[in-house]
């Protein structure tokens, strides 16, 4: 069997799955406020958990939150204080013996590889996984491959300039990002709110979540419903960009925001139709994840069995 | 020796390469007002020309300009009337035998290919050579292998979104095209033109090219300053967007209007910097093709010489 881990910013996921793809047992664990060797730990310790019950398992596979430097299988991960460039590969070799494959990625490029392996891009070449949560990236598949770039860097498209001229606030992460992440919906929210004093709605009567907005913009809340259609505008844009560039078969929402906006991705392909290249834009199908959150486990399991098989 | 061929929307540029890469001879025809069967006759009575000469040429490489379906062996050509899907691979080897070896690919891989074998991007992985000329695209290497998406379209960077919203006349071109290829400095030069009444300068004075722009923005006209100004910011936006989604070693600049754009490109660089990654950022080098208005020329060279070797 197949043990998967996948490390967010604010938990751990795992799950045991068979080499056809099934699960057999899974947990989550919260870092709560672990930071450094301390979540080094949580992960070694998970995996002994699974160890000691005896379980044949053949190979681990790791999805990380941040830079997976596949040369030297270390970790940047910005939301986990003291993983600047965190060798976590040797320290789970050091715990379970250098015998036990173990593999890793981000979770961007596993959250493309879980859709290949059980998810939407089965049968697929070409195919882009769009993550859109706290933050936005990509997981992008060429030509069956996974885009690394020259320092494992590649799919960073929450960086993507979308409107000039350029603003310092976008200096942290990104113009699209600062836009039409979740946490860009909240942004953006509270900067139309700004700038329309004569909203009164619910929106105006505290702090609120990107999920707020989806809910209030199905009661046809002004603010929200604005808010959401400059989304659909900005993601649109994005995707319109992603199929001038690379021609793929399918691009795959997925994500905490995908999720509540799965029921706006015909909106999306509408205005992408606006931008893109014309022929390519006839070739692309849009769809949610077939796996909803766990598209990073699946691929971090398959990242271990590829490597087997 | 290797014949290489590179078909453009007005001319047809040929060479004889040895295998390390020496020119020995080349010719320029012009297609004048022919269509259809004429180019392609063109094409294989030049070919011939070289064959009648008795070189030995042992394999044939073809960069044309639009789609080269690498499965079929034929080609859609924008700017020539009558090629929406020339079988041009077959109309060569109809022409000089089965046995000869006949490679095609677009302009825009030939333009990366070109620069992989002998100009700036030897040694390189991950690298973008972006042809700015009347259009707009980009030849990229990821991983030392061509990008070419789903259906031979990847690279198609005119069609770039860079500005909310949407004008409708963007949809003959893209957004990046319409503004910023030797055209797009024409039409921009025109609408600001049309906005600043007060301008009296040498752009008022009757029709002009891209290239008197470059000349005037040398000589302080404003207008032509600015034009390059705003044009410094869509290149900008538009190297930024690869890097942050490539995390590339290069991006090199070809095609007709750079050439006199040569001198931009730190200007360019700092645009990008406002926005793209900030990692992938440092690791990207910026350059001007090594092989100026050849590049293509070199890459179809090259093309034919690699499937030999």
């Amino acid at each position: 069997m197949i043990l998967a881990l996948d490390l967010g910013g604010t938990k751990l996921a795992s799950a045991l799955f068979t080499s056809e793809g099934e699960i057999v047992k899974k947990s989550t664990v919260y870092l709560q406020s672990r930071s450094g060797k301390e979540v080094g730990k949580l992960i070694t310790d998970h995996i002994k958990e699974y160890l000691i019950e005896k379980y044949s398992i053949y190979g681990i596979g790791l999805s990380v939150p941040g830079i997976s430097r596949n040369k030297t299988g270390t970790v940047w991960a910005p939301n986990i204080p003291g993983w600047e460039d965190y060798a976590i590969i040797q320290e789970i070799k050091s715990s379970v013996g250098d015998d036990m494959i173990v593999k890793m990625d981000s979770d961007r490029a596993c959250g493309i590889l879980g859709e290949v392996w059980k998810g939407n891009a089965m049968n697929t070449q070409d195919a882009i996984f769009l993550t859109i949560g706290t933050g936005i990236g990509a997981g992008i598949l060429v030509n069956g491959q996974i885009l690394r770039g020259s320092n494992d860097i590649a799919g960073a498209i929450g960086w993507m300039a979308l409107g000039n001229p350029f603003h310092s606030k976008y200096l942290p992460y990104g113009c699209f990002e600062y836009y039409a992440s979740g946490d860009g919906i909240v942004r953006m929210a509270h900067e139309i709110m700004n700038s329309t004093p004569d909203y009164n709605g619910i929106l105006k009567q505290g702090e609120f979540t990107a999920h707020d907005v989806f809910n209030l913009a199905g009661n046809n809340d002004v603010l929200a419903v604005q808010v959401l259609r400059e989304c659909i505008v900005y993601w649109g844009m994005a995707c319109a960009n992603l199929i001038s560039i690379f021609n793929p078969e399918k691009i795959i929402f997925g994500g905490g925001v995908f999720g509540p906006a799965k029921k706006y991705i015909d909106d999306i392909k509408q205005e992408s139709g606006k931008w893109a290249q014309p022929i390519s834009m006839t070739q692309v199908h849009f769809l949610s994840s077939a796996l909803d959150n766990q598209a990073a486990l699946y691929g971090a399991a398959y990242l271990a069995l590829k490597s087997i098989q």
